[in-house]
């Protein structure tokens, strides 16, 4: 683990694509300051910035730490900067005249840094290249599903830890630390990395019997009761108890690769009705994992679980209850939690062949309980593959 | 706990000293999207967005959950809308013509939200109301102080156990689990708000030993090894040993109020250069907050500390050694962990009594180890008055 790097050859791949894609449109360099698009780009996420001109050689300006990102990162070029105004000169030095279009990440961005890089780095023109970074990104590498699995191997552990240590009276948020504390022993780094401003990772999505029935702000069927208006969604301080469906929702990230599963537990006994409606969301989850082929839309994926679950008749609680469903049953995921494409309503992104997918058919009764599955699966030429280890079952403890 | 809600006569007021802002400022209208810039100005943070009229009364719009918003908010105005489309009609409905100068919180809002915003709110003109909010939330009411004092003391039971447990053999990160599943269970609620997109809240900021010294991103003198290059940051696999220096900061939330404090810990004893250091750093953070007094810039309570390292003999390793120093010595903290004013060389706000700091005096011996010391005050108008409670100490167990 302390030697894990990115290898070269991964960086450069990821470069070359980036670089196809910004000629493509016309962009002539591109200002990385993301901390996960940094990670991704150039093997280290140090204090600093990318810059990838379409043509050359890119650049890497570390504030603070020089010698980790030298020894991080299999880039080239390398330079320390005391201050961001040192880049321009360094750039044009490198590259000559400013570039006249310079792709910046506008969908994280704030206003306020992206005027002042706008004016810094002299751009007479600017373009939007979150969604360019994020399709280089959305297609993953043999090396990078190797790290998924590896992560997927340390999740299936904690789910393990999860079946031999639940108990009643222990609180929601409590049994969360418990399992996280266990997680991170095996290499979890703890951090769920999200890329909206508005959206928070955590890794305490515990929602049990009535709780996991509140309706709330996540854009999941299932938010989850929280701590108090502060922190309203995830585990709450109710003490899990015998007889209630138990939905646990579990991030784990191992060198940046995150893996997201859901499994549903209870302990002693299950409610019928809870029993049967996880029995349905593992069908469409089966259904569609097996049905996932390059070329489809993420959006006819999506329309098949809603076929499927109302030929489960599970049509009015599928998703949520009527009134209260979201439109999305998947999403991306890789060095963040959560990633585009989106398997959602009317989405028109084609599916491709190493795409990596969290997949996650939930339902919800009114005032009764959340039941639901996910799993993380890869996308082949021949159908969806899980990479997920975890058994997909019901665990009654 | 569970029946938290922030009350009316806070929200009145932090409205109207916004609005007593805007009016100053010529700001027509301010919409505000960022999570705990909502959950401050209306109680809640459900998914929705917040608009604040110069004249007249607040809405709060809200996508879900409209039961849980209206539960948690005293705001009378609470609407439901099930796209944004719908707000710029509602405004209108109650204020009439679109507003001439809109405020945006540009420090925090990507670029590509704030053009849809802009345009979807027909506003002439737009204007960074960042700082403006910022600065009606550093002055702390006497609710909001009390609350800080209650997470003062989940913290300080956080200490006590860190104290009690604390045991060589034990990973840096896994040591961290087992405190923060202890926190959770007195009312913690997991997450550390951080405002900067570039920065990530944590809590396992434990460095031990030589992964104290480790120079990092961090703009603090202690960044800590991390866990791999994907997270190079706070604890890392190391074990905890006897003998070492063991820096442990702890960010503790409950009911959206932050604590953020440092002791220093050794199993068994700690080098006497270490412990010399070590009560340097109580020096300068006992002197700092004797003299944190209403009036003074910001920037002399950091020009204070560097003096009284000076004196001490400590000028050299003092906020980082020589070539890394970092130039700021405190925050401001409350519903997010680091907010301003920074206690930073050369900053000219005024420190204002309500404000509430965290201080935290570091120093970090090259190849060796880090130690310090943070803690959280008041500024009275007799100077800072402690709400940790924590005692100021080293703790050799």
């Amino acid at each position: 683990m302390e030697n894990f790097h990115v290898p070269a050859h991964e960086i450069d791949s990821r470069i070359a694509r980036l670089k196809q894609g910004m000629r493509s449109r016309h962009m002539d360099g591109l200002f990385i300051a993301q901390r996960m698009d940094l990670f991704y780009f150039s093997g280290t996420c140090q204090n600093g910035f990318l810059y990838v001109p379409a043509r050359g050689r890119p650049q890497l300006f570390i504030r603070r730490s020089l010698a980790r990102a030298v020894a991080e990162s299999s880039l080239a070029q390398v330079a320390p900067v005391s201050s961001v105004r040192e880049i321009p000169e360094r750039i044009a030095s490198c590259h000559g005249s400013p570039p006249g279009v310079i792709g910046f990440e506008l969908d994280v961005l704030p206003v306020r840094e992206f005027r002042f890089y706008r004016q810094l780095l002299s751009a007479r023109h600017t373009m939007d290249a979150s969604d360019l970074i994020l399709s280089v990104r959305s297609r993953k590498s043999a090396w990078e599903i190797a790290q998924i699995e590896h992560t997927a191997e340390v999740s299936r552990k904690v789910f393990e830890y999860i079946r031999e240590t639940l108990a009643p009276g222990v609180m929601e948020i409590e049994f969360a630390g418990m399992y996280e504390t266990y997680a991170r022993r095996l290499g979890h780094s703890g951090q769920l990395r999200i890329r909206d401003y508005r959206t928070e990772g955590y890794n305490w999505h515990v929602a049990s019997g009535t709780h996991g029935a509140c309706l709330g702000l996540l854009d999941s069927p299932v938010s989850g009761r929280g701590t108090s208006a502060a922190f309203p969604s995830g585990a709450s301080r109710k003490k899990l108890a015998a007889g209630e469906p138990i939905l646990i929702d579990v991030g784990t990230v191992v060198n940046g690769y995150h893996m997201d599963e859901t499994r549903m537990f209870a302990i002693e006994s299950m409610p019928p009705a809870a029993l049967d409606a996880c029995r349905a969301c593992i069908e469409i989850h089966d259904t569609l994992i097996a049905a996932a082929k390059p070329g489809m839309f993420c959006s006819e994926l999506f329309d098949l679980g809603v076929k499927t679950a109302h030929k489960l008749g599970y049509a009015d609680i599928y998703l949520g209850p009527d009134g209260h469903k979201v439109s999305f049953v998947g999403h991306g995921i890789g060095v963040e939690l959560i990633e585009p494409p989106f398997l959602a309503a009317g989405r028109k992104e084609h599916i491709e062949s190493g795409m990596v997918f969290a997949l996650e058919p939930k339902m919800l009764f009114t005032d009764r309980f959340a039941v639901g599955v996910e799993s993380v699966f890869l996308v082949t030429d021949h159908g969806g593959q899980l990479l997920s280890r975890v058994p997909v079952d019901i665990f009654i403890c």
